[in-house]
């Protein structure tokens, strides 16, 4: 493998080159008209505009990935997440063009990427799955012994359902056929159907995932877990490994079924299997993502493993180089998403330009991103800026890093998630390690971030500049307080 | 101890805050004129202006950085490195003053401080010597018989002396007499007293040195060594963490000697015993620094231990938190210092302004610096402008780190020794791991720079943004080589 095509933009990109480009492989970039002037573009060894601005035109089109590579020689593609990266048809295209793919089969991909046919390739592992209902039903007797057996609280879901419509939690036996009739009508008004699944209610969910690294020889470890149940809008903003809460035996177990579920389909290169996780620490399988995920750098710190490498590793036929045995965890790393969104005002995404950026440095602290000072956040893609990850040598520690990487960190110009983190990382909850996936809804009140400013720093590194720059007497000794909260007021207005 | 003042400049100043915020302690800045507007200053909550430019007039003056410690409350000083660091008359006074020197007594500093007594502390627990006469002698057939004993190739030198006068390097014993009068006679020229010191000569010395950590309740444990054999005009320039020679029984043995060095002084805080290292694996105690080392960072990142954070709790009367049966190393670290000055003009420094300053990221790589974009490297200090540091699983794997970052670092306006790091880390002693601290004498030329330029990858990224922004037609598809080599020639031009 000499050269890798990077079917992917912004920091997942760049951060596939870097690893290529330690192992000595080149790199073709490429771009769409709206990121002509991309730091990813500028990393490649060579790059290739694939059309216009939107993904549909570009990033998506199958067709023009492949031909890319035709015009670069590039033998290898690395889809990254998102984008092409999950979709099976182009894995087929990419193979029928005698292009590595650098992830699993297309069949892997097919299996995983449907909920039914994913969950019965979990069952042959006997991999434990949120009691409930098989089989879609709409008689009530039948339903209520069903749910009494699962034990309640229970919950109700339209079989022909999405978006939350004739969805019903059940609390207890004496509820449940008044809550099953209403169920039922809204199922048949929605979507003309009436049948619904039973299943357990999890009502304290920890959203925990499995990394796992499989060889074209049947060997499969697991690289432990991601606890990512700090969500805003049902999508991650805060990882961090390991999960404050799993002991040394359910993280054994976790590992292994996680295993299992990749043997399933035979999988092959990096891939992720998500579980839920309840407050009595049972844990049920929900899906597996094919592909890199964007937590993985948590991951990559606390087992030294660098997953792209190993990723492109597998893709070029070698085995794997270690044995689960091998695998250990040294330290706690926590990542922040530093996302161009408002968090006062429901976590709208927020694109302009970044006026100011200044990114944090120093012991345990890594950043992810792909932009530079001046640049805009472009209106069409995900609006992450940056990936902030701290590692220390325990969650305290880790905890302390990203605070003051989150102090560090100079934006202005956008409205980002920076002042969230640092909330998550100074509540009790977040400190504790019990939290669950509803703790924006628990916790967090806009309002809230009123102490947790990022701005003061900048404004008082900038008063005590204006009063240097003004002084004239060099030799008396100037002593400048910055008083933050008397600043705090005011930040608005500058 | 709620707040520190920071008695040092530049990116130890700014490391040191980094680790009080996490630890929730507040900081003061000090800073000379030149200064006004450097990174530490913003860095901090206050800032004090003591003096003028020349650190005679600010950095190292004792009583205004005590009278600034006064004016902010500051209930203890981290000297960092270097200025007054190993002043012990400052530790005194800062001690009288009823203010924490964070760093080993006065006593312990006085007695390292001293060739001889630093030597008799030693000698008290049988570390290892360089072989040779401990008084200085005159007479000829003596000193041959001294020399015979001690074993050739052996090094004269001058009791007096200095600056290498009156210093012979003998091969054996027939040309012994000859280099001993020649050397006595130079010495009573040069210095009026032809006395010298016979010692073993290492003629392919690596300097090793181990980091200690020692606490107030008598425990002192080691950190493990530090390779710092790649040096120009006999400073430091490329070190690494561990070294790729020591077996585990000499690990252990060096790491033995330097606790033992560290009790002879009733060592407290952080520290490093010196060591060189002969062909033969044989060590020989050097000296020790009591304080910070610039290329702490290796430490840290091989035992997950914050330098820095230890070196404050010590202070403040904590235990060690560990013992030596704790520690382990784990992967490999490089530090490059990136100095201001030209490999190509004798390693002359070379100041001016960062006209274009963007520092490399990603997995494993830590850049400690204090520049931004648009500042000017001050004449009046030391002209290091970052520490650049990559961290892998093992030596190989640091290495093709430290070239990515290296390629990745973008500096131009000012000549600096990145271009020379790489030269190292492509040099094949270097990667056999067999070299010593004669390798730039050996191995480098100047000229051999030319293939190793960092700004060809600059110059690829501005044309391709060139031919960019002149394209019109965006629908069809454009592809851009970057070829590197073909630029190259050119690139004085730009």
């Amino acid at each position: 493998m000499k050269k890798i095509l990077i079917a992917n933009r912004g920091e997942i990109a760049i951060r596939v080159m870097r690893t290529a480009k330690e192992m000595g492989i080149k790199t073709v970039a490429v771009f769409s008209d709206a990121d002509r002037n991309a730091l990813h573009v500028r990393y490649a060894d060579e790059a290739v505009c694939i059309g216009e601005s939107a993904s549909s035109k570009s990033y998506l089109v199958i067709d023009k990935i492949i031909d890319a590579c035709k015009q670069t020689n590039a033998d290898a593609i690395h889809p990254g997440y998102g984008f092409l990266s999950e979709n099976a048809v182009f894995a087929r295209k990419v193979q029928e063009a005698g292009i590595i793919l650098i992830g699993p089969s297309a069949e892997a991909m097919e299996i995983m990427g449907n909920k039914l046919s994913a969950k019965a390739a979990a069952l042959s592992y006997n991999i434990p799955m949120v009691p409930g209902t098989d089989k879609a039903i709409s008689d009530i007797a039948d339903a209520k012994n069903t749910a009494i057996k699962i034990g309640f609280p229970i919950l109700i879901k339209a079989a022909a359902g999405g978006g939350g419509k004739g969805m019903r939690i059940v609390e207890n036996a004496a509820e449940f056929e008044e809550q099953m009739q209403l169920a039922v009508s809204e199922a048949i008004s929605a979507f003309g159907d009436g049948a619904v699944f039973i299943e357990r209610y999890v009502s304290s969910p920890r959203h925990i995932e499995i990394q796992v690294l499989g060889d074209n020889f049947g060997n499969i470890v697991h690289l432990f877990e991601r606890d990512c149940s700090i969500q805003r809008r049902h999508q991650k903003v805060v990882e961090e490994a390991p999960s404050a809460v799993l002991t040394e035996e359910i993280r054994a177990k976790m590992g292994k079924c996680a295993v299992d579920v990749a043997k399933s389909v035979n999988y092959t290169g990096a891939g992720t299997v998500e579980f839920i996780l309840d407050e009595n620490l049972d844990f049920f399988f929900l899906e597996m993502n094919t592909r890199l995920q964007v937590e993985h750098p948590i991951s990559e710190l606390i087992t030294g493993v660098d997953l792209v490498k190993e990723q492109i590793n597998i893709a070029r036929g070698e085995k794997l180089r270690f044995k689960q045995e091998d695998l250990k965890i040294n330290g706690h790393a926590i990542e922040l998403r530093v996302y161009a969104e408002d968090p006062k005002n429901n976590f709208l995404p927020d694109i302009g330009k970044l006026q100011t950026y200044i990114t944090p440095k120093g012991n345990g602290v890594r950043v992810d991103d792909a932009f530079e000072q001046g640049m805009d956040i472009p209106i069409f893609y995900d609006p992450m800026i940056a990936k902030l990850i701290a590692f220390g040598d325990n969650r305290t520690d880790a905890i302390a890093k990203l605070i003051r990487a989150i102090d560090e960190y100079e934006i202005t110009g956008i409205e980002t998630t920076l002042s969230f983190g640092k909330f998550v990382m100074q509540h009790e909850a977040f400190i504790s390690g019990y939290y669950d996936t509803h703790f924006v809804a628990k916790y967090f009140k806009p309002e809230m971030l009123n102490s947790y400013c990022n701005d003061e720093a900048k404004m008082a590194a900038a008063l005590i500049t204006h009063l240097l720059e003004k002084k004239e007497n060099k030799s008396t000794t100037l002593q400048v307080k910055q008083n933050k909260s008397a600043w705090h007021k005011n930040r608005k207005s500058h």
